[in-house]
């Protein structure tokens, strides 16, 4: 990989036979993505999306997103699974966790809040939302296949009210709608509304959307870069396409995956080593979750934030059912200016690192932890990242989609379907129906 | 239960038999624990706690905590596992986790902004605080039993730094010192500098520290009411020492729980509807995963949540692995005031639900959750709360201190050690070395 650093060494104690059967697998598997004649074929838009998706609605969502800048201090953000974690995760990576808190404190003006709405059905949530909304000027991007998924579909009502009481019609140039290019609720009322829309591809499922104006119109909004995390998506793509055989390093990964499930390693954590990767790792537990979790099969996606969860999860990482492995995602650059102070005495015990960045410290921690778990039998995966940038996000959503696509089949079940998701739908609808008239 | 509403009928399929001899060998754990003749019975001081507390203490933590939100707009909370868990899930559950947001918006004055640091290595996080920080008025609570540990002693020395050099010598007045009564190095650097400290007692551990100074200043920094805190739990222990046989739930969700284990259901989910409850999820992670996760042995312990995760691992719970029981903990009582607003078209079919609270929704979601995941044969058990009070709180915390220790000697191992932690800070300590002079 040009950018990515990744290196299985943490498994080499894998048999060769095994290792090579699994290897095959996966290009079998890869080949059945790439020709599309396995299950869920038809939902894999995704796969050349980064070279071949629409300009002139690329440049729109960029157009739409300086105008909400322009005209809001809050942007809405109403969505739930692929409608809303691939844009949350990606505002945390390239902006930090802490983003709306520095806003509101009021570090910079021309930068925006953006809180994401209608992922739960919880009124202290939604609540809050309105209290920190305030008064303040907003604008309200739902986004919805169908328009009619209840917690999207229950938020999006209460916060269209809110503006449409505050701004009358003009509400409606507030309202951003990314859904079905032709059928479904949300189009049909943006149609009789004017609301500008965007399109989630037909060809492209939720989980999958993140590079869709699902994930774009949010992330350009908040100031990012979508070219360059395009870009990003792109390269990737040409790297797993064009480089045959062993090289390709998601086919690796997805081999090795399924032979450490194989093995019983039931449960792979995604490690991260800074705040700002957490959501990543949730995008991740839909990816791989909602993908492979089906036919009583699947790895369990869990994900951690280390050094704090080794104080947490880490003893039994460490020491509990040998059922682990880990896939750890490092950013390899961090700040350099926080430094260990200096102080008269020792106290701490600390003193020979007096002047050391921080961040130093955070990379030997990913050393020592790996070296620690491998004693411990718990195989890792390492994946190293140069920055937080766009391009570089690009790249490992493009990745990680690549993979689960890959790995799916070699388990194989349908990576791009998710019928058990229903199964909750149908039950709460049952149960509402005695409020019916 | 008198005030939580626990229901173990999402389990009933098990085979009578085995129900007995688990609850059978709960009931002897729960002796072993409360006699004191189990291994890591120097480490059961949190059993009595909330009746035999240190009053004094007590008191000095109240005045504290208000003198803390006379002098400060911040506190700087620094520890790491159980010195920061407990009370940052207190909290986001008592003040819900808008809270920070919603102050430095200008909510109310007189509310107190309070942030965790020393809980990883990140140089972006610490960062990050720092900023929103700024030069406001803060104080700092250090909250290590040795003082040596790394994560919370380099930040303690990035912050300690900083009020040093904005207040000279008063700087001493606002750092509040929690750990070991006599030993270590952070009471050794109290008594030379004059800071005030707090103890965390020698037979409690981390992860069972809430309910000591660890958590009780930080929640009382908040503006929480600490006595109603340790009155829910004082009142939790009264109906588990006085209730026996099978009226004592805590008895029997811990053979349930070891039951569930040695069918298989490697996983247990812990369940939330409302996200205020997340970190408190965390805080049960750790408590069970530390406490059970040893000798290759142990329940993977999971948080979820709902509705919103359901669009992420719903498709596996429902369809996945049938590896999981889920432990769902309800908030019964929900803000009434946030409803489906009306509008004239039926555009979402919604129309049926206008006027309705959202909460009644979250709360047809529980019940038509736990259908669908029971008949996907994931058990559950259900534990509904009345409130998010501090009294309420206070019962879970102790309903479920209880039930792991009880938990993990009916697993046979000691609740109280985690000897496998050690493991990856030697690893650091070696590859530091080379830093020494």
């Amino acid at each position: 990989m040009k950018n990515l650093n990744i290196n299985f060494s943490g498994i080499d104690w894998l048999p060769d036979e095994e290792m090579e059967q699994f290897t095959d697998e996966a290009f079998f598997a890869c080949d059945t993505l790439l020709k599309g004649n396995g299950p869920g074929s038809e939902y894999t838009g995704w796969v050349d999306l980064p070279e071949y998706y629409d300009r002139e609605e690329f440049e729109r969502i960029r157009a739409a997103a300086s105008k909400i800048r322009r005209e809001s201090q809050v942007l809405i953000v109403c969505g739930i699974g692929g409608s809303y974690l691939g844009a949350a995760a990606a505002l945390d990576f390239l902006k930090g966790t802490m983003h709306n808190l520095k806003i509101r404190g009021g570090a910079d003006p021309d930068e925006m809040e953006i809180y994401f709405v209608g992922n739960n059905l919880s009124p202290s949530y939604i609540g809050d939302i309105i209290d920190i909304t305030g008064d303040r000027d907003f604008s309200l991007n739902v986004i919805s296949k169908s328009g009619t998924t209840m917690e999207t579909a229950a938020a999006f009502r209460i916060f269209r009210k809110i503006l449409e009481d505050r701004y009358g019609e003009a509400a409606a140039e507030r309202i951003y709608v990314t859904t079905d290019r032709s059928r479904g609720a949300l189009k049909a009322l943006a149609e009789k509304e004017g609301y500008e829309t965007f399109v989630i591809p037909d060809n492209i499922g939720g989980r999958y959307s993140v590079l869709t104006a699902a994930g774009l119109l949010p992330i350009a909004a908040a100031g990012c870069d979508i070219d360059d995390l395009m870009a990003g998506a792109a390269s990737m793509r040409e790297e797993l396409l064009s480089e045959p055989g062993e090289l390709n390093e998601a086919i690796g990964y997805a081999g090795l995956r399924q032979q450490l499930y194989d093995w019983d390693k039931y449960i792979e954590l995604f490690v991260s080593y800074d705040p700002d990767l957490k959501l990543f790792g949730e995008w991740l537990k839909q990816l791989f979750g909602e993908s492979e979790g089906k036919e009583n099969l699947g790895i369990f996606p869990a994900s951690v934030s280390y050094t704090t969860d080794l104080h947490s999860l880490g003893q039994m990482v460490q020491e509990g059912e040998r059922f682990f492995f880990e896939t750890v995602i490092n950013v390899e650059s961090e700040p350099e200016h926080i430094l260990i102070p200096e102080f008269e005495n020792d106290f701490d015990g600390l003193k020979y690192l007096e002047g050391r960045p921080v961040g130093m410290l955070n990379q030997t921690a990913v050393d020592g932890v790996a070296m620690a778990h491998m004693d411990g039998d718990v195989p890792q995966v390492y994946i190293g990242i140069p920055d937080k940038s766009e391009f570089t996000l690009g790249e490992l959503f493009y990745f990680f989609e690549f993979t689960c696509g890959v790995s799916a089949y070699v388990e194989g079940v349908n990576p791009f379907d998710q019928p058990g998701v229903e199964a909750y739908k149908k039950s709460i609808r049952e149960l509402l129906d005695k409020y019916r008239k």
